[in-house]
């Protein structure tokens, strides 16, 4: 792509740096912020600024938080006793947005993964320990994308543990509600057919 | 989506005002962003901020050029006498790649659309007659997209130069180059038979 304005030229390759973000997405998304008012790329640049310069995260689940420590973190009603351990602020999200959890969060900040030089110093496994070692929690949630890096994390983590009394569990994995047999991949299915749940219990979580 | 920070809520509003992402994408650039070291959410903040205050446009042609006259209309070696008429920089960007056209363009800024409420005066239309009466240009090539507001603009204009003696030309639409007939659609193949050209002609410009 060959520019006639160095100006145009840098804005598109800052934006192409996104992730799924191409040259022509990106010069398509900056020929719309000329089309608009100025004040709309204002607001966009400070937004994005402000964010980047004052991000907190919560002193005690590591989400992003405005305030030191989060609202979920500081709500009297939660149980205390339960944690669930994600991979970042969208999966608390996701989790929040069913209204089924009742319990606290905590945020590892990612998944172990040697390819992308994340070992455990990156994330916030020491701090979940320390948590653990504090004995207010009984019971651990791991809620990690079922990948290689995700089983790897839950592994490390389980490990460390060992010797606490607490109970460690994993979301289930399975059949999606409404989903149909013959569309499902077989490590799923065959998954979801090892971990069959008695049907009186499924019964009653339904 | 319920957000636990306003920052990150108004970053991620900021960012899904752009066309074709969504809050969950905007959230995943977002969080991609924070992931990063500052020096790069700086750096794109400074680009569009930059590009945004000090945009300039070409006072011949119209396209986003850092100088006053841009390096194509700058070009002594140009072809004076032919001016495309074309809707924005990326289509000056796609013709120049081809490396066919040695004339100049003239940026319209957009098509006539009433539904989006941009007529004549929102776009450089009244620069292109002050052009053609000046009486440097002998041929307008339109490179507009064939919708039907590629067609009107196309249409209103050359109504506005009835008079004049100049000649005007559409570039040629057509089955591309190595596509099959049998998946073009029913009026590019319609408008490619009625806009049959001369076997010899298609074979000394093939």
């Amino acid at each position: 792509m060959e520019f006639s304005s160095k100006l145009l030229e840098n804005a598109v390759y800052e934006i192409s740096q996104l992730p799924g973000i191409g040259k022509r997405t990106a010069l398509r998304l900056v020929l719309h912020l000329l089309k608009q008012p100025k004040t709309q790329t204002e607001h966009l640049v400070n937004a994005l600024g402000t964010l980047r310069q004052n991000i907190k995260f919560c002193k005690t689940c590591h989400s992003i938080s405005d305030i030191d420590i989060c609202d979920i973190c500081n709500n009297p009603s939660r149980n205390r006793a339960i944690v669930c351990v994600v991979e970042d602020i969208r999966d608390v999200m996701a989790i929040e947005s069913t209204g089924q959890y009742r319990g606290l969060y905590h945020v590892l900040g990612g998944k172990i993964s040697p390819m992308d030089g994340i070992g455990p110093q990156e994330l916030t496994i020491n701090s979940l320990i320390q948590k653990v070692e504090s004995g207010e929690i009984q019971e651990l949630i791991f809620a990690l994308s079922a990948t290689m890096e995700g089983d790897t994390t839950n592994f490390y983590i389980y490990k460390q543990l060992e010797g606490f009394d607490i109970t460690t569990s994993t979301i289930a994995r399975g059949i999606g509600v409404n989903d149909e047999l013959e569309y499902a991949d077989e490590v799923t299915l065959g998954r979801s057919i090892r971990n069959r749940i008695p049907f009186e219990k499924a019964l009653r979580n339904s």
